[in-house]
């Protein structure tokens, strides 16, 4: 059994990012963006409307606050602070996810307060304080080896990226290296079935590494990206796979 | 029985709006800004944790996304746009309530919002669609006579001004009108007074014009405002009128 | 002899709008977004340093502060507050301009501003006041018969629109209404040969009608868009027409 | 010979920071906020007449674009990004100006970025870029030590804290410290004397160490903020001290 999910709801204004529509009808999660680093609020009730039409199930996306730099960009917010805009991004989005009948499931928090959250105690536990003055049973989606862990007892679920290259250690190849992204679809979704079969990665020297991710993490923003998707779940569910929300 | 709300939260980052805690020992009813014309969500935690331990009633100051300009400028928002907008903030600065153990219990929209539901159809419906599709029992503070009442079923709730003047029509004199607004604490308390115990105001003209308001709202936000709330609150508590939420 | 200006640098962070290089290879003049309602600092420095390199004339395209509403929504700004944000937009893109060998050689408004200040002498006024305190030669882009002309001495430049479709008294066709603009490349060829060679567009109702415009606006942002404009400067320059920037 | 800088137009919308009239009668070069940590356009022109009338030199404060944090958290801006933001920077203020019949003299980076840029040649060298591509006649405002001296050609001006402690190797004592703001006015006075006139300034050890200061850097946004500034002022000047701007 293994889930499939994407981050959605990253237009702003006028723009747009991705083919939402396209990869909602692949992915069992949706990483809806709350308005932070993308997502204006109409955006996040139209991608909410079509999240609970198709059965996909709905998590807050939360980020700094940084809509020029797209939350990529590490901030030194301080603990408190941060917590209360944690707060603020899921509770908005249920309240939109609510009135068309759904609710946030779970949190990811996106980006380069994604990566912070792994190794940074004093922000994982600002993240995990959001989430516990929420709804303490709201799981969080990272990855394996956060110090998340060791801050909170929230339901913590790990998943992984197909298209990414792993350290023996098991920890992705920073995109600055070379082969650090796979395009190659078949080897994309060959290592998709290992991962959700197998709970394992070949990394970069060969070894094999257990990952035991419950979620493949899959891309929308770039091009062939929802075809890869989708060509990920058709082999995960021919392989007998159950592709299914963990939440 | 009679309401004093006010308007609080009103800072952003580094900037503050007022003397919010004096504020608080002062009224019944807290106007929280909700992000989108002031407030930032630290402050929105802290203005909710200070309601919750006064016993101050919580309400969503919903505003038209306008930072700079404070909310104070009309802006011709798209009706679905503006309901995403709306319920948005709500669920937010609920969301934030509801952590420091209350809840929001009404929406006050704010500024230039404020004063287009009044008499713009399509915007005053916009709002309504918000606080249905988030909650139907939360009432809305607007002004008597506002096109609100014609086109939603949510429960309408009127307040008056105690500090600006009225014409025969019983609508607030234009501040850029000299006498628009009373500055004299005496008369304010007086006529706080009268719109408590008899329902009415006195207008420019003299004539005496129907109020029936369930709230008052004093302002925090200039020199001697919150000395002017605590003067208008004593007076009617000594006239043993009951100075309570209405929600 | 006619110009063809078109928007450009109109994404902002992660987004983008158009085909900006494309459409640069079509057009003589480009109106350059400041921030305001599209163009971050970054993208700003793009655009200019590719108009720089292929001869494209730099106008400063500003706009009310509102970037989730992309600038399409009237705002009651301040007179003297509008001067002041025009001032700063064009004043930041001139300098970005400069840097890159460039400058900043005329004015349009952008969206709603644009449309305001056809019609609003005080916000025209606002507009010109700043164009002058900047740089009283830069000429400002609008269309014919706005009160533009009553409130300013600036150099006024007309511009027409030949996929739009215009009433007996030359105002654009509203959006709103069933054929207001034109996608037959053909036809919008032919009304382009016209408007640059009699000064002349045929109106809705069959009429004849006067535009003497200096510049044709060609758009970037939808399906075929380059392509149409490539179309149109293809025909006038077989029909001895000079494209030319105005400035 | 001395110069006194302080921080000034740091508001926003609605709020404000700071007596800065009061200010401006006391100092000789005022740090313009030009609107991404503080400062909306029509504060930058307000506060650029009220320099130019009273004969402060203007200079531009650049910032983080972090409304929200005030521009005090650290953001890991790519390089060319910060050389855009610092140059659209300085050119919207530059603009506003000389609308005023004044013109940017000098530049000081401001908050995390001020920081930042004294230790990081990466940023350091993207704030130099955009001085550079702006005019390098500019100086930049900055710390001694600063790596910004092994980055550029451009003049480097250092300041000094008179209200600040400082460790024996001349670097200021964190705030996190006891100790490290020095509130006795008659202290701060004394210290600002020894920092003019001696160029030196007394360590938390003890010890004497070397500044060589060409300005020093008073506050305006606590209580008795502007009585400390016009103390230091008079007694530097009943000393001999010229206090003169060093642009």
């Amino acid at each position: 059994m293994i889930d499939l999910n994407a981050d959605l709801g990253e237009g702003f204004g006028p723009w747009r990012l991705g083919d939402d529509l396209a990869l909602m009808s692949v992915i069992t999660s949706a990483n809806v963006a709350c308005g932070f680093h993308a997502g204006d609020p109409l955006i996040l009730r139209r991608t909410c409307t079509a999240a609970v039409e198709r059965g996909v199930v709905i998590g807050a996306q939360v980020s700094y606050r940084d809509l020029a730099g797209f939350g990529r960009r590490e901030m030194d917010v301080a603990a408190e602070e941060l917590t209360a805009e944690v707060l603020y991004q899921i509770a908005a989005l249920d309240g939109i996810a609510r009135a068309e009948g759904g609710r946030v499931r779970y949190v990811k928090p996106h980006g380069a307060l994604y990566n912070r959250i792994v190794r940074d105690p004093v922000q994982a536990e600002a993240v995990a304080a959001a989430v516990t003055a929420y709804d303490p049973s709201l799981p969080v989606l990272t990855l394996p080896g956060s110090v998340l862990h060791e801050v909170t007892d929230l339901t913590i679920v790990h998943e992984c990226f197909a298209d990414r290259a792993y350290t023996p250690a098991g920890t992705l190849v920073s995109r600055r290296e070379p082969g650090a992204v796979i395009h190659d679809v078949e080897r994309v979704t060959r290592r998709a079935l290992r991962m959700a079969v197998d709970g394992v990665v070949e990394a970069v020297d060969g070894t094999e590494v257990r990952l035991d991710a419950r979620s493949i993490c899959v891309h929308g923003d770039t091009p062939g990206a929802v075809e890869l998707a989708r060509s990920v779940r058709e082999t995960l569910e021919k392989a007998g796979v159950t592709v299914e929300s963990f939440a």
